[in-house]
């Protein structure tokens, strides 16, 4: 218990206190008939089993704390004029956060049909987890929410991303102590490592302690203050408790301790920004609020404690149609919030207390950064074509692609120098990735320490670096959720480790976009590098390229995946995945030199109609049709299959082959499936009706075959690719382990040209032979055979 | 600075000193051995560039510090006959951990060809990061490990999985500082809220601060000690700082911490044991070790700060085959720790030194907990059959299927009470999930405090639950992997959570299963409910059954997916999975009430072939074949299936329909793809050949799609699932939102017998009707309507 909470003296008078105190009511009155009521919101006819829902869902445990937070944020807000955004981490709290953007208005004006009066009122609470109403938790439904929190763990980082480089914004964050247990979340706390006072707004971390979780105490919940207070301090920041459950004292705390947090932070921003930098890591300030689960809710039901205990987790009272003495409970906890006290005859709030709330855009339901896409300015790009590498003729040239994206990146870095709206995470892998151009322009933000020799760090970097793809995930959703722009670069095995994330973050875009009060943001994209075929180094556990797998399921509007073979494919696409919104990009490229093969003008035919015809590679007629289709998709499987089609055109030179690549992994799927799907027609006119197709596929082959399951012919589509073996060896070994190699697609195509096994049965042999002595040579040699590694495209020079 | 590095006295006189000293340059020479040398590993030769490993893969950085532990852990290991094994979190230090393996004399007893000779030596040095030799982390293949550490955040939480349960054993868990800042690590913290003094062993945690990752400081590299002490305290920890670079006081100090841990560890568990239980959570030791990244490696390359830096962090000198400078450079290095005076002229350790390693399983390399195989009891299984739920005809019964699996779980329990090897994680879950039997005869472990009011808290339960999938998963994993057996139940939603959690323990099984002194270890068990069709009332957030599909991406062998439809097929499978081992099996089953299928005679031998004609279902004659097969997986889509036949039946008594139901999903696959797969005759007798199936699957359709594309007509197959469309609904408003509701699926048969739509086309009116019908009832009534909610298969009663 601390001081403050044994005083009842504090910043607020009586009156203030008085009408804090029944907005607070007035909230908690609003969620609980959420929950219950079908009807009759107001209680002004007897409560009969009529007005209750049939089935009965919802979360009221959180919501009376996340109700207290908003009414004392408001009363800061006006206080302060401040600009406050409210990350609600216990987003299953949805009634409490609806209940409050009603109050405040914000509601009505994006949902006039739940207008601010009694007939609103009705519909506020028949909606709410009703079908064709609207869900449980604090989705992209609710105005002001970004961050749905259902999966929980993101809440931090959320505030985080949406802090950085929006100085005049404080993000208020509630952690709840179910939450505060997860991974991300307990990383998320060193973030402030990363937050420079003058350049980022505050995040307000509210720990929001009452104990329980569904059917368990928590463990932060039941950590003493002692424990807490060295842990949080440890993270860096200055904790202060606010705890009790008698509600004048707890107002009186409350709005105390908001006064000095907002204080602290103001002093912290002002110092730092007369002096341009920090002079160390400030100590920014985060609330502890202890209060009882579902406070103010039943004490006990059926002689079962719920007040307090985690049975208020959910719905406190079930059953209430059918057992009157639980109406009459459900009917005598509504009527304890005195709702004639609160709303006038009209149904609408008291005007005394409607004058609490803020106004216009300081209305947390309203504030702009919290809709985006209403603040998002266009990213500056420069041309892409301006990067491109000389390709004189296929395959001449050798290049990193994503070291030649890195120029583009820079340029892109350094025209939002001014605006400081576009950021670039990843795991410690930005020069890794060889992206490192961007360190001409722009620093990794650091806040700790910077050494004499330490390298491209400073306090105000706009690459974000960190040992956690959940805090790069979530940073970057934080971002783009209020109006920026970003790209996060990732070791494509570890890309795994957001699964979860990329799966919430779809979920949110799916449903936003079909509310046209939400603005379009800018798309994430991915740059998965290091990817599993050039894991080679770092063996079995880093080789993993099934992230796109998961991609896949996703709605087809959401969703993108591009295989750049080489760098001109990869500059045209990021420069288009940048300029998308409301999408997922991942796009697949290596980061080793790598053969060349298009020019920049090729390239950009290549890349709009995502998948065509090589024409250089392949030796059919102008007439009639190939033998044989040689698909690829990915870096490494052009390569090998360029070779493949090399050893082929040599050893047989009647046979005639096809070479189609594929960039835009979704052209595959079919049109009625996927808008950049080709029609059927243009399917066939790429991979002919009914020839062999030898398809190099950059990752799990099973992909392709459910991409293309419904496409004519479908059997006679061969793929190879990553099927799971793997270790430390060479780079050809890799595809060799997997048969994606030249030889394997070599042969795979002689196999399936119909009458040529027999004939081709010597070029059979050799091709064996060449696998015998590409595996007795590795192992004695600890390198690739000459012949490997410098192969070329026969058309060069 | 702590006291302990200040003084140059401490408990190691000069002679041990000496020794110890040495015997960590023998594990650093060794270690850099491995890195550069193809042969040559004394230096009895002149140092040619042909000694030089043509590609230079792995990473020195850490490796200094791993030995350093490692020599100090060997020295307390013997002082006290301590059981210790070493989990290294910086599971990239691989060459650390061979080479003190090798020194103990462990690895030559496994490898028996790398002996503890010259020649071996050779093998030793040349083997590493070689195509056909040894990955290049501390992967399965090395002695000792259960932690590959590819991927970072999973080392404490393996090591506390290791201690549960095991009173005598000591895991050393050493945490890099790149780890440290992940998520997974960062909760995995809290785990000594789960630990137990009394039936658990101890974890010490040895945070190795070497301050740099690939290219970047580390957040708490960069922190104060100051701040690092609050933390840690905060966590519940005493920390001990061990800090510097001098060898000889950092000897002193490691030895003089690492007796005061382990003495405190002593005293914690003396104290419970006697009391029988701890009367406050203990405050156990931990270990701050900061020492440069490259320790003893090179000050500098090519005039670029290199030790202390994190240009130590792989190989920090290049190009050594065709840089004399580099080559001299290497050479000095190596000569650094004077080979001479450790290895004699055969090329074997020292005698002095090697008595400084453990002699039989005390050595960490051979310890047996590190190999859980061989420890691994059976679990004792009660009798599935008494369990069963009594089904006197299809769909006679109501049962909650994951409940009746709790009555079975709750007996494994009580078996399982003396040998304490069975534990069940979940999320907060367990209840939740229905499991709440096993609360019968076990409790959730808790080592906070306890309330009165609190259900089923004990500081000695075997049920592990906590709001972090990442630590139910890496407790498991740890569990496993050192010989015992357990079950994680967790929504299915979340459990993407771990995806890549997941993947890294396939790729364990996968490498380990090759290995034949690697002994067996118990199946990872996952029961994923409060799945996709039942969280109609969290939303769509909590709505993803796409975790199988990653599954399925694994090898063969590894992975099993079922889909039990009742009670009965659920307890089959349920004991089914307890007696493999080497697998990660997943099972899918709800938790609601629903209608029962199978007796359990006739659950037996559906689940035995994983998939089977439902002929209570069908109507087909004896003879010929059906004129539709109705297929479903998963036990939403069977009740819908069986709903959609009992339309089709009454309203077209002439169609002829076939029911197949798929537990085991791993029987769509060719044989040759999958063990449990169906030949192409037995999949035609099932599924006919050339007839329409309408398969009803649990999650994307487009897995069976994956599963068969290579099945005869596979076109025939039109697949319902979920299509990635959700909210806060009702159940049966879910199926609908994805077409895979009864009278969808009724369509779709119609649609698809050849000339059924024209002589149906008044009862596809009416299927139309209905869904119209649906669609207002639960709009306006909030549930499904009576006829949905109350349907009952007709053959009841």
């Amino acid at each position: 218990m601390t001081e403050a909470t044994m005083t009842l003296d504090g910043p607020l008078g009586k009156d203030e206190l008085d009408l804090i105190h029944r907005y607070w009511k007035a909230a908690n009155f609003l969620s609980v008939g959420q929950i219950y009521l079908l009807d009759n919101p107001l209680l002004r006819q007897p409560l009969t089993r009529d007005h209750i829902k049939p089935r009965l869902l919802g979360h009221w445990g959180t919501t009376p704390g996340l109700n207290f937070i908003y009414a004392h944020l408001n009363r800061v807000i006006r206080a302060r004029d401040a600009n406050v955004i409210y990350i609600c981490g216990p987003g299953h709290g949805g009634p409490g956060m609806v209940a409050n953007t009603y109050l405040e208005g914000s509601y009505s004006e994006i949902y006039p049909d739940v207008a601010q009066d009694a007939d609103g009122l009705a519909k506020l609470v028949r909606q709410f987890s009703f079908p064709g109403g609207i869900p449980s938790h604090a989705s992209a439904d609710t105005p002001g929410s970004i961050h749905e929190g259902g999966e929980l763990g993101y809440a931090l980082v959320h505030a985080y991303g949406a802090a950085f480089d929006n100085p005049s914004l404080v993000v208020a964050c509630v952690i709840g102590d179910g939450e505060a247990e997860t991974g991300p979340l307990a990383a998320s706390w060193h973030s402030n490592k990363f937050l420079s006072p003058v350049h980022d707004g505050a995040v307000l971390p509210i720990l929001h302690l009452n104990g329980y979780k569904i059917a368990n105490p928590t463990v932060l919940g039941r950590m003493s203050d002692a424990e807490l207070e060295q842990l949080f301090s440890g993270f860096g920041y200055e904790p202060f408790f606010v705890e009790g459950s008698d509600p004048e004292p707890m107002h009186q705390a409350m709005a105390a301790t908001l006064d000095t947090a907002f204080g602290r932070i103001a002093a912290i921003q002002a110092e730092a920004r007369a002096a341009g930098h920090a002079h160390a890591r400030p100590r920014w300030p985060m609330i502890i609020l202890r209060s009882p689960k579902g406070w103010t809710g039943p004490k006990e039901v059926d002689g079962k404690k719920v007040e307090g205990f985690w049975r208020a987790h959910q719905v406190p009272i079930a059953n209430v149609r059918d057992n009157a003495g639980h109406l009459a409970l459900l009917d005598a906890w509504l009527r304890s919030y005195e709702p004639d006290t609160l709303f006038d005859e009209k149904g609408r709030l008291m005007p005394e207390l409607a004058a609490l709330a803020p106004s216009g855009n300081r209305r947390m339901g309203a504030n702009p950064h919290a809709n985006g896409g209403l603040l998002k300015r266009e990213l500056k790009l420069p041309d892409f074509h301006d990067y491109a590498v000389a390709v004189p003729s296929p395959g001449a040239t050798t290049a990193e692609a994503t070291r030649v994206m890195g120029s583009f990146l820079r340029d892109v870095m350094a025209m939002s120098a001014e605006t400081r709206n576009f950021r670039i995470m990843g795991p410690d892998e930005t020069a890794s990735n060889r992206l490192d151009a961007v360190f001409e322009t722009t620093d990794r933000v650091w806040m700790e320490g910077i050494e004499s020799y330490d390298d491209h760090l400073s306090q105000d970097g706009r690459v974000m670096e960190v040992l956690s793809e959940h805090l790069c995930q979530g940073w970057l959703e934080g971002y783009l959720l209020t109006g920026r722009h970003g790209f996060f670069s990732c070791y494509e095995a570890f890309i795994h480790i957001i699964d979860s994330m990329f799966n919430q973050h779809a979920k949110w875009l799916k449903v936003s976009r079909d509310l046209a009060w939400r603005r379009p943001i800018a798309s994430l994209n991915y740059l998965l590098t290091s990817h599993v075929w050039r894991q080679d180094h770092n063996g079995f556990s880093h080789q993993d390229p099934g992230f796109v797998d998961l991609v896949a399921n996703k709605k087809a509007d959401i969703v993108r995946i591009y295989l750049p073979p080489d760098a001109n494919t990869l500059l045209w696409t990021t420069d288009h995945v940048l300029r998308t919104y409301d999408r997922i990009n991942v796009i697949v490229a290596g980061k080793q030199p790598a053969p060349q093969w298009l020019t920049m003008d090729e390239a950009v035919l290549h890349c709009e109609a995502g998948i065509g015809i090589w024409t250089f590679a392949g030796n059919e007629d102008d007439h009639g049709e190939p033998d044989v289709v040689m698909a690829c998709a990915g870096d490494v499987p052009t390569l090998e299959t360029l070779a493949a089609v090399d050893i082929l055109r040599k050893a047989l030179p009647q046979l005639k082959v096809r070479v189609v690549n594929v960039v835009d992994l979704m052209t595959l799927q079919a049109k009625e499936q996927h808008p950049h799907g080709l029609t059927e027609r243009e399917f066939e006119s790429l991979f002919t009706r009914d020839k062999p197709v030898i398809f190099a596929y950059h990752g799990y082959p099973y992909l392709i075959h459910r991409l293309t399951y419904r496409r004519t012919n479908h059997q006679r589509l061969h793929v190879r690719g990553f099927v799971e073996e793997g270790t430390t060896t060479t780079p050809f070994d890799m595809t060799v382990m997997n048969g994606l190699d030249r030889y394997h697609l070599a042969m795979s195509a002689i196999e399936r040209v119909p009458g040529l096994a027999v004939s081709a049965a010597a070029v059979m042999q050799k091709l064996r032979d060449k696998l015998i002595e590409h595996h007795r040579y590795v192992r004695a040699h600890g390198e690739d055979m000459p012949e490997i590694r410098d192969w070329v495209w026969p058309g060069r020079g």
